[in-house]
């Protein structure tokens, strides 16, 4: 944090994961960097002491959450607070005339009795939840540029939207048929004490949760009618792995044509995401794996099509706290800034 | 070994993971016990030296692959050999008057040209695959009584046709709709050196393979074929998750009449497995860990019914050893004999 | 538990991880059987419900922390309760004419001096200190026999004092210059919620933790000053392993003899472990592993004196859960009945 | 690999884990990259087919093992190749006027003798092993200034050299009295297939591995000699956690003087590591993680006296790909040109 940046960042919830990784990869970043770490619970305290991977890297004390104060130390302010409390937030610090990047679901979806519904709490009002461009950057990136307010989007959505846009808006899969099955490391379930993120509850072990109930449902919903012109609903599963980085969605859905191939498909895919460096696209017949993006930016995705029952099985993956979280923050910081979106983040993946 | 028990058994491939399994399940049977531990590849080393945690349990040293021998010592042989080695081991076992229990895929498909096309080999003859019983016993346990030749099921087939059976037999979904998400862990692919089951590999990773190609699918198929009464093709993929033991299949389809609720489905399936001890159905909303099985027979089954898409999410566990594998196969022993199908298989789960 | 067994047993404490593998135990324990599961903090409920592999196995209610009501339901009282708490409660459970093993580290250390310093609490009364028989089998097993209480032996003692006494007893190496590194899953810290225990806190991660200031020190003290016949001082160190079950001791000592060989050692241990079944020590240049006893009540150990420095390392393994808690407690109410002390232990270890 | 940088690398050996974790590490470099990526079994193919998460990042094709090719293409030679195969290419690549940077143990130990006798193979010839600089940078790192041979320090010699080189230097421990044991995940073992490394035999498995006999002692005892002006001999243990990256060393010796306390080695630390970066010394009673330098260059040491026995346990940890392979090889590149030892390496530690 030497010389002055172009941009100065503030991390508020900087002493959860989503926080950290914000931390770790603003650190390889040629024109932001960190200037104000911010934490309501622990203000005042050293943040090595508490994570000590970070000993003589970041050697400030942490800072109260304080607009103004902040506002002194900093252009932009990436928001890495559980939902609820970026609802609260968010609307200060853009009174203060920061920036704000919000990594929380709270304004992602614009249709508030969704979010009533999913997330059981009131949604932000609706003139603020139009305010926050949805920033799914490979999809909508346009729509950040000189955006003052941008809601990054949640990780299983990125991961699957990544994965099943082409495919909806080429009108080659009916949207009717999707089924969603993801898998996550625990990470993303934050560094909150439960039972279950403990670790002999979680080693040797692989289970469900929030079966027909997880609150990313609506997201990935309201991504897809975007690509389908109407409205989708999709069967979507969270399933819990033993491991700590990494999503993986495997998608299913009838071809609106049988005729077409996987060949087709990967040449669908590749196509649209032409001169998109995050996302890559396996030959036909390889599938990525969750290490092979590991503390990268990297959505990469695989595709089958079964001639047997005229389905596609299409899997991506991504690290869930980089493409999935603050990766794609930074990625829209970029793209914010009118930098190109890759500045900061070439991370080559972490393997093995 | 002291006593003569009721049943002597030997083990044909007995120095892979479902060799050894067989050893530490029938160690604690009160009417069986290995009398002869085989391998065709070791005869004659001492075993304990290969498996250290057997020291001072399994004393003998390997026998040779040799049916005339292993007559006189024993009357039930279990091979747990791969397929191709099973299809030449089990017509010798059977002349020499044994009964056997195969745990390979060799016997388990009836039509040698389904076996042709996804095993990339040619069957038994005709006459040897009718008179391996598929003895997946808590669907078709009566047809092994009293046979000398079971053929065990596979692993992914033993979850998956659990959790799906009573509802295709019910006509309550439609079998064509069916999808299957698979996780196992990596003891599955054996002690065999592959990359893929390299521990840098596989930790911190989760893939996917033999997408829409795994030759568990046709027998899958073929069971639920009698269900439905009817051919069926489902899609099936199958992951790798970086555990030891487990597996989970998550299976969705639609339901044909969009009435039918989560508590019909339990319902349905706590009646249709009524008395059946090693099948566990869980609460309406409650889903089963793969943990929660860990060393024992049981499969565990939770369900959930979608009504915003009229689908409903199966989810069913067993451990991939024990009842996907030597559990299983103890159960068939049980069932020929005609002794209770439980004896010598309640292990409790190894919790955590 | 359908039969009424010459032994009925409470569990106080338990929904820990100690109670519950006491359950899984027990289960198979053909003299015993649990007739009460004994929780403060949620008696009525189901037990199944918080641990829902024992789905259909327990089906009985939590009962509360009531001497009066245990005594009409049990012949002994497993407390697996925290240190402090076992201070209270197994008075009670004595003066209400139970037998009590307890699995805390409250009555193990016979000076109450050492209790407070190395536990920061104020020690029970010598009285009750002095009745408590330190149940450590392989050493002190006659000791056991007919009492009514027993202090269990902690997890970190019983893999390393097995591994050291009978050197030390011999002579044949000098106690001043023990070294114990040792290494534990984290099931040892129990279920209870902290950052320590947190999946991606421990997943990919290898920690020392309480250096020179286990509780455990003192009772390893305590048990080789039987071996020495005079006060020992040990440097001892604890690690947490990324895995769930197994303890590793590595110990290192200076040979009071350097030509004294790994065979003599080797013989020396086997001697000293004639007859104990539950001690295997492997062949001069083997050393076990931790899965090699997962599961089960086994203790292996092997060897190696380095002629270059005179000094040998001993590595011993347990399972925490069971040579180190509840399989040494069930081996304790053997002897404690004089019944032979591997009754319902003969787990064959589950591997992998 | 657009730009023409400062120095051009091959990279020999590549298709291992330290081939590619030069290849990760130098991607972010500022004045080095890789021009070459060599391997002798699989010339001719696609790197990225065999490591996909390099898709799109490693494009070319891969180099035979041909040092007059090379030369053209290179300026530095990594040589990520097994020992044995070192010893060969090394000449020639140095005969080819390339530089060279060893990461193999084949030039670290000056003594061919011992070489033959931990080794088991004959040396190098004498003058080869006296031209390669022993490149331990924070404590000879002087001496790789303008070399043009440099062997790369082993991982285990890495982390346990920098934990007890200040403390023996300075008289303050007895060397004679040192014991080391150590515990490594298991890509240091290579992505080679064994039995060793089988996932189902590793995970949720500790064990011990060469005890006594592993080769990286003497390296350890030569260091140590440089420190104490005399030949020592140390206690060495090596174990394999169940992680696939991370080195913790935990040390133990005697002090000189029982009335040093931990602070007093903590300020001989840091004043010792002053300025330098890699090297971080925790505070009194902090003890560092391995995760803590994941994927990173760190070396973190912690230290506790403990009074009642006259010992210190120093802890060390590492990535044991980073700083115990290719982050120290680059870091010796960085040496040689004479730059900032620092360049291209502030990788952030990943966590969790």
């Amino acid at each position: 944090m030497s010389q002055t940046p172009a941009v100065r960042a503030a991390i508020v919830g900087s002493t959860g994961y989503g926080g950290v990784e914000l931390i770790r990869l603003l650190a390889a970043h040629p024109r932001a960097a960190v200037s104000s770490v911010v934490s309501s619970s622990s203000a005042g305290s050293s943040f090595a002491e508490a994570f000590p991977h970070l000993t003589e890297i970041v050697t400030d004390k942490l800072d109260d959450v304080d607009p103004d104060l902040i506002r002194d130390k900093a252009d932009v302010v990436f928001l890495a607070t559980p939902h609820g409390v970026s609802a609260k937030l968010a609307p200060q610090f853009l009174a203060a005339g920061l920036k704000v990047i919000d990594l929380s679901g709270d304004f992602r979806l614009k249709d508030p009795e969704a979010y009533r519904h999913w997330y059981k709490k009131d949604a932000p009002a609706q003139a603020e939840l139009d305010r926050a461009v949805y920033g799914m950057c490979e999809l909508f990136g346009q729509e950040a540029a000189g955006a003052d307010f941008v809601s990054n989007p949640g990780c299983f959505p990125t991961a699957t939207a990544l994965g099943l846009y082409p495919a909806v808006e080429a009108g080659w899969i009916d949207p009717d048929t999707i089924v969603i099955d993801s898998k996550t490391g625990v990470s993303g379930a934050g560094r909150g004490l439960a039972l279950g993120s403990h670790f002999s509850e979680v080693n040797e072990n692989f289970k469900a949760y929030k079966v027909n109930q997880h609150q990313h449902t609506p997201e990935i919903e309201m991504v897809l009618a975007r690509a389908a012109g109407r409205p989708v609903a999709v069967t979507f599963t969270t399933h819990l792995a033993p491991m700590t980085r990494g999503i993986m969605s495997t998608m299913y859905a009838t071809l609106t044509d049988r005729g077409r191939t996987s060949a087709d498909f990967t040449g669908l895919y590749r196509s649209f995401y032409e001169g998109r460096k995050f996302v890559r696209v396996r030959d036909t017949g390889v599938y990525p794996a969750t290490k092979e993006v590991y503390g990268s930016n990297y959505c990469d995705i695989g595709m089958s099509v079964d001639s047997r029952t005229g389905r596609i099985t299409i899997i991506s993956v991504i690290d869930n706290l980089v493409k999935g979280a603050a990766g794609q923050a930074i990625q829209n910081l970029n793209l914010i800034m009118g930098w190109d979106e890759t500045l900061g983040l070439e991370f080559t993946p972490v393997y093995p």
